[in-house]
């Protein structure tokens, strides 16, 4: 990287004032999909695809709680699924028979302030969103979220892809709509909480059982004319197998495109790796770890494995190759070599007064050696030499 | 396979008693796909989208020509991708601006009934589908073939995924529609073929620039109400770039589950090829080819490269390392073994009236040795020594 690379990109911080948390309906049986697993629940890239979009929420700092709403047969797998993946401020709340019970109950947690024990705080925002659809980025959420504070609600919109027709009783066209006029409503959706949450305490039993829409219920029971936002493209639902294999494509698509900085406790070291993570953020999604915090080897399991394909370990030990091995094991345990090749960059920062810019023969042989070995796995091991003053 | 298995399947011939051909327009830009190749030109496992759907259609007996409608500047691409997978019974037609232009253009060639010199046949049923729907099957094709004949027009149809809203003015929701009163239009449609071109020929300026639905034109200016056809999950159109990802997951899966079956010509031998390849049907899709017939290398190299996965070639050579290797060395130089593992079962067919039942050392060394090799190309080959009397 340039020098000039180095200095800190300052991230924008969106400006989301409000208190907010979100529902996660994941109740769905997925008879669409075709087989015996409801779709939230397939694996995709080795991580059930409800864990992507449970990540996407989490990440997000101005979201307070994820409540999780699962059928009952599921909810000790969305729990295990949960502890696996270290979700953190995620609730798993048993759905109803439809999608909207489930909306239903998971909006009355917060209206109950309390769920086994933990105290919730209702949120003045509620963001409604689906387990598949895993890719949803900040920008869209707080755009629906300040909508929502405004205007009451607000959804995600996308461009019909196919003409919508009409057809008459017996099977034949009716009419077709003007594709221009219409829109197709995604999610994420935002509702002031009091809002939604009275439209479902006053909307009809057939609403719940044979609607979907939320927007629909807030305006039909609260005269509120929800902001549609125009979303990205990848908002999209994973409906049938071909979603799935999309999903997989763009996920390991966006794994080869992060990188994850491990760095281990010693101050000089900790700098470095975050000054090399601030930099290249601007170009690359990073991911930073310091080994040091990360005794429990679970943790660390979970952060290497299937997280990411490029890691840039910093270190000042000479190649630090014990260290490099316990790495490489982890990795080796989880799916990602046998997917793709992991690209492994040793740094090794020479912090030494000694001005000898050197390596021994001996040393390279060693570091040649645990290369081609790791290679044989698919991990494919780099070494940097760095004098650092 | 079990001696039973031997029997030919019967396969049962569509009832499709009426002259049908095929305008298949290929003039998008793709801008929703966010690269400068139109998606109809992307290439998916080496080989342009639109061949999979020319190749779709060109398999099916019944349709008689298919006409493809591109943008001038892409008609030489078209040309070139025609030859080099020897696509049959199909011509190219420069399209217009818009979609309903370019398909008004593709009418014009059979209503003039000759084009560039070939004389061409008004169909009584036009079949009209997407260059972006690389999987259209037989059975739906029929089906909206006989509907139009009684009809005068069918389309396929499928369920909408999300519910489709309008929008005021003000970008707020204005209504949402019930979803199960509604469907998306899909690809293929079938029409009497005077009835789409006189709807073509009636309709205005207004029509052609800014609308996309044929069915729309029959029912506006022919007051034919086309007959609406479920269609299967497959009839999706690639419209962005995840669906490229679906589309190549999809003809993998459809590769590995293919056969081609190669013979030399000696008639034996052709005879147990047949028999092996209608014995297999029932059980997976099958190409067969005769070695013989292909003398013309770049044939047989079309035939071997990018169209399957497994390959069984029977002849009654020792093992014929020589004409295998000639198959491995087609094999090695397209894309195949790169992307999957090909799996090559040589079956040696003991004709002679000799009874002893035996292969020795050395040829077992050799046969051997060069599976070993081939191993490495990532083309997998197992012997088979079968006495056929």
């Amino acid at each position: 990287w340039s020098p000039a690379a180095m200095e800190a990109v300052p991230v924008p911080v969106p400006a989301v004032s409000v208190s907010v948390s979100a529902v996660l309906p994941a109740g769905g049986s997925g008879q669409r999909l075709g087989g015996a697993t409801p779709k939230q629940f397939c694996a995709v890239q080795g991580r059930p695809l409800v864990s992507y979009a449970v990540r996407a929420l989490e990440r997000i700092s101005w979201i307070s709680d994820i409540i999780v709403v699962v059928s009952p047969e599921n909810i000790k797998t969305m729990k295990t699924i949960i502890e696996k993946y270290d979700h953190k401020r995620v609730m798993v709340v048993e759905g109803g028979i439809t999608r909207h019970r489930s909306i239903f109950n998971g909006l009355k947690v917060f209206a109950e302030k309390e769920f086994s024990s933990h105290l919730l705080q209702k949120p003045e925002v509620v963001i409604i969103h689906d387990a598949v659809r895993p890719f949803v980025e900040e920008d869209i959420l707080s755009k629906v979220v300040m909508a929502a504070k405004e205007h009451g609600a607000a959804g995600a919109i996308r461009p019909l892809v196919s003409t919508v027709i009409a057809s008459s009783a017996d099977g034949c066209l009716d009419h077709s709509l003007e594709r221009a006029r219409y829109r197709a409503s995604e999610m994420p959706q935002a509702f002031l909480f009091d809002i939604i949450y009275e439209a479902y305490q006053l909307c009809t039993d057939y609403d719940l059982d044979y609607g979907t829409e939320c927007l629909h219920l807030a305006l039909k029971y609260c005269k509120t004319n929800a902001r549609l936002i125009e979303g990205t493209a990848d908002l999209w639902k994973v409906t049938y197998k071909r979603d799935l294999y999309a999903a997989e494509s763009i996920i390991k698509e966006n794994l080869s495109q992060e990188v994850c900085v491990i760095t281990d406790a010693k101050e000089t070291i900790a700098q470095v790796g975050f000054l090399l993570s601030e930099s290249l953020k601007s170009q690359i999604k990073v991911e930073a770890v310091s080994i040091s915090q990360s005794k429990n080897d679970s943790h660390l399991q979970n952060i290497l494995s299937g997280q990411c394909y490029n890691f840039i370990y910093v270190n000042d030990k000479k190649w630090a190759i014990q260290e490099t091995q316990q790495i490489v094991d982890i990795l080796e345990k989880s799916d990602v070599p046998l997917l793709y090749p992991v690209v492994l960059i040793l740094v090794h920062l020479d912090i030494s007064e000694n001005n000898s810019f050197s390596i021994g023969m001996e040393e390279l042989t060693t570091i040649k050696k645990f290369a081609r070995e790791t290679k044989r796995k698919n991990i494919l091991v780099y070494g940097l030499l760095i004098q650092y003053k």
